[in-house]
């Protein structure tokens, strides 16, 4: 009866390092909006993450470990990422590089929430890396949150009620994934 | 008629960091067999860049300005990469990510080839980013060079009829089109 005292912890991630990033912004809104039985944290570092290179597995650098160790201690987690050349932003396709081996995504309940209807390229190149991690892709969590412009920070976007009813939307599903998992294990 | 003294100067870049990168080494046998007016030369700082900032436009690190002026350096651009999880190499992204709004690409002539043939998500995924970046994609000479087992070298790739038929037909298709556009803009 673990799950009676604390919340899920859902880590998310940003796939843009802007200071003001419409998407970290989105994150964050996500985070003020969520009910108490879902603890969002955005994770900042992966920014500092070396490019991926095979023949340092099993030498990693710190920051990859620490990349690792906070995705392990994740029950759930939410990506809203740019896309950048009709690619998902390849800092943060590095950072997916780093844990493909050591298999963090393996059944990891995962949603992406989409800043743009344009970043149709970014957001369909993630979902299939993800699937292809064998991550646990929770579809009724991935959302479009049509932004009526790129300028909006955190604030501005709790004062939208469509940005804040897609986002609602995205967390319910999320949770009820989170919850029938933990039904159907039994823990 | 400044090509009658100097050969087209093409860049190659591995989307590999590995040291024993079969891409590396394809690359690696490919300037073994270009011919005399194609000069090819690996550029393997790709993998010290920084993780793609737009805020840092304007103050970028002296590796991106050093990438940069290799790319505007060279007459065409010869990249051979693998594919993680169904995508290009995040760290090898991240360094396109870099020129996009620097424009080296722009109208650059550019090919890849492919050291496998189930390497086909990244490869369409790479064409695609270069596409979108305005490159002057050389279809003609992107091809797949279907290698028997990962574990060649440059000397074994050499040794290897298909191989260097390959190769050849690549850098032939490559060579044509540099000397097309010679003839076309009257240079």
């Amino acid at each position: 009866m673990e799950r009676a005292v604390r919340p899920f912890r859902v880590l998310t991630l940003s796939g843009s390092l802007r200071a003001a990033s419409s998407n970290t912004a989105l994150l964050e809104a996500a985070a003020a909006l969520a009910p108490a039985q879902l603890d969002l944290a955005l994770y900042r570092p992966w920014g500092e993450l070396p490019s991926f290179n095979p023949d340092l597995e099993g030498a990693e650098p710190a920051e990859v470990l620490h990349f690792r160790t906070a995705l392990r201690d994740a029950d759930a987690v939410l990506i809203a990422s740019p896309e950048y050349a009709h690619g998902v932003p390849g800092a943060f396709k590095n950072a997916l590089d780093w844990v493909v081996g050591s298999a963090e995504f393996i059944n990891k309940p995962v949603a992406a929430i989409n800043a743009s209807g344009r970043a149709i390229h970014a957001q369909a190149s993630l979902l299939d890396t993800l699937a292809m991690m064998n991550a646990d892709v929770v579809v009724a969590a991935c959302r479009t949150v049509a932004l009526p412009t790129n300028k909006l920070d955190r604030t501005a976007m709790l004062a939208d009620a469509g940005i804040v009813a897609t986002l609602r939307e995205a967390l319910h599903a999320l949770h009820a994934h989170l919850l029938s998992l933990e039904l159907s294990t039994g823990s």
